[in-house]
């Protein structure tokens, strides 16, 4: 049988399968079907200076107060404020200076009234001062091999001192299991003295696309034919979500081949992710894959456009994402459902999009009986958040994605919406251009 | 001579210098005076799917219309909906199936008046149809071995038909050089056949740590000293940025070591920047060592807090960048200076941090002489942008970095703010957590 007997036989046969029976389900629901199925990955450690875009696997307290010292935050000299009371009433108060703190030095010898030490930005307070006056507020003597510090105003006790414990004492809480870490979180962790840092291992996610009418990006054009768009953005976005894409390639429609494929891929990884073949009258090898194997359907239709096809199943624990292969639906199923899943596996606080209200900077007339997830480009002008609709919103447009910043979410009873209205977007990872 | 006899050698000469005789510039200026030594780095091609992060060194435009050809957006039939016009008037209107079109095929016929092609999402559609019905608005019946396709409505021409050239048209500019590269970019890209991009090469930072204070991460506290925070922050920073780090550890206050140290570094990187030694009074080896060597100095002193003794040079045409060794300050000095840099070396069209309009979520009292970089955490209500200043935000405070999603630019001359009134923020990278 050629392909397209094939093909021929398929179309005669489906009028009679169950592709137009699908059950809606909305978003929220399906979400919560598919997540109880992403699994917490295994704890593994990773130097602190490679753990940026990690997941801390445990919280942190402090295990010592920070600073861990009284600290002198100007350059300047220690003093004991009671001797500097006289100071300009009218004459200059001299101290002898007895010592010079480095910073990372310790004093090598208390303060006592009347005596004074150099110490620089940073250096511990040396035992009895209480008070660091700016050098540039100070005036320098020498007599007989001795310094002395001059002052001419009465200091405030305790100025220019960074206290023990200012920012943390001993057992607060700093960082939250499920933290994202960036710069600053290693920053603290640093000061803290954690040199491996606790965080769940990455999942490893395998990326099929399905469809005969795929070329490679190095193809040239043929008539009827298109370039696959979607595993390099998958492989993009998967990535982006903290995931390690293992790239699989394209399936042909061949259901026997695809389900070998696909089943060898739920037992070596955490998520496989397919693209295309999910459409109804498509040939719809997902579908049927799903249907015809042991396993769980967790859902095969939902009330969103675009990607109402977006189908996931669940096989001895594994789970398997059918997103469609329009780029723009295979875009925003991923950010709906494989970007939550990749990020719980990896024990995320944050697994979803944000969620914001913003207003809408032009009216927005297509109405839906599903709920829409439109592309949209933030802008901030004078404190406030407008959304701009991408003028062609087709799941199967491929330009506006990139020029996207959320996805204004379009209730199916909104009727037409009018700029100046508020609507909700779903903040997409990356930064506001506008 | 020991270490602290040194100091104390250091400490008596440091009335005559000229540390306190530094100009102070604005933020603007000295990022003015800066960038024109950020040159751009040599191009060099990355496959595709490795792009994400790197910036396009040359624009791209449409090598060919996107769709390349008319394309059908439903499962269903082409027809020509002329044919369509008596439909329901009060009959079925019954069209002859001669093909079938799955995607990625062409038609094998032309349709013709009373003929009409099963074609699927995304297929070409055939010559001669000028119109998609979908699969669930039609009937189908077979008789002596021909199969028709019953149609019981007009329909509107051009329905369902996804129209070559769409998106784009051959020649139409898609993305602009310096554009950063997300997976929205790599999906049009693979879409006009573009495997290979090209990009600047990534700059390599070399990075110093200075100050005898300094305890590596993994070490236990000692009186007086503080673990190394800057540079795995610096690390991290400059993977951000995009940038490759090259962590060469920390100078000890010696000026010779550190003049070869750095001078090394100059002629092996493309940019060198240390942590430390910055301050007046300091032992301030980075100062030292710019005014000793040949070269040009840029600025010693900046109108800003905190940061003011952020430092820049220029020597054979490499930018040394000395940022304070206060970790807020240091992080700040990153973000204002640095990071452009880096983003400028590479081509990026935006190197500067966004600059918006928010709404102070408190008040704010503390004024000070110079501009101040507060930093601050964003929250988006009601589409509204708020920006609430950090409660602790010296200098020297490393913990309020992590949970900093902007820093409030508070003029001179502000006077105290209070919480409504509109501010100035700078957006630092990475997203909004409120």
């Amino acid at each position: 049988m050629t392909n397209r007997e094939h093909h021929n036989k398929e179309y005669n046969n489906e009028y009679s399968n169950d592709k137009f029976q699908r059950a809606a389900l909305q978003v929220t629901e399906a979400q919560g079907r598919l997540m109880p199925y992403a699994a917490l990955l295994a704890q593994e450690a990773v130097p602190l200076h490679l753990s940026s875009g990690r997941y801390l696997a445990q919280s942190v307290a402090a295990p010592h107060p920070y600073p861990a010292f009284d600290r002198s935050s100007m350059d300047g000299f220690a003093v004991i404020a009671a001797d500097t009371l006289a100071a300009g009433a009218p004459d200059t108060v001299w101290l002898e200076v007895i010592d010079v703190i480095p910073c990372g030095a310790v004093a090598s010898r208390e303060i006592t009234a009347g005596t004074a030490a150099r110490i620089m930005t940073g250096a511990q307070i040396p035992g009895g001062a209480d008070t660091v006056i700016m050098m540039e507020a100070t005036e320098s003597r020498i007599e007989g091999g001795v310094t002395y510090v001059g002052i001419s105003k009465p200091q405030e006790r305790g100025l220019h001192i960074t206290p023990c414990g200012l920012e943390l004492s001993t057992g607060d809480p700093v960082l939250p299991e499920g933290a994202l870490i960036g710069a600053g979180e290693i920053a603290v962790l640093a000061a803290l003295g954690v040199p491996e840092v606790p965080v769940r291992r990455r999942p490893k996610v395998a990326v099929f696309a399905t469809g005969t009418e795929l070329l490679e990006v190095d193809e040239p054009l043929v008539p009827g034919k298109i370039r696959n768009s979607n595993s390099p953005m998958l492989e993009a976005l998967i990535r982006e979500a903290g995931g390690e894409p293992v790239m699989l390639g394209a399936i042909i429609d061949d259901l026997e081949l695809a389900r070998s494929k696909v089943q060898m891929a739920l037992e070596s990884y955490d998520l496989v992710i397919t693209t295309g073949g999910v459409s109804v009258g498509d040939y719809d090898i997902m579908g049927d894959l799903v249907r015809e194997q042991s396993g769980e359907m967790l859902f095969n239709k939902i009330a969103m456009r675009p990607g109402s096809v977006t189908t996931a199943a669940v096989r001895g624990g594994s789970i398997l994402l059918a997103l469609s292969g329009n780029p723009g639906a295979c875009f925003v199923g991923f950010q709906l459902f494989a970007r939550p899943v990749i990020g719980l596996m990896q024990g995320a606080a944050q697994p979803y999009l944000p969620e914001w209200t913003a207003v809408l900077g032009e009216d927005y007339k297509r109405v839906n009986s599903f709920t829409r997830y439109v592309r949209a480009r933030l802008e901030i002008r004078q404190a406030v958040l407008y959304a701009y609709p991408a003028a062609v919103d087709e799941s199967s447009v491929t330009v506006t994605i990139k020029d996207s910043d959320c996805l204004i979410v379009i209730p199916p009873d909104s009727g037409q919406l009018s700029a100046g209205d508020k609507v909700t977007v779903l903040k997409l990872p990356g930064e506001i251009r506008g």
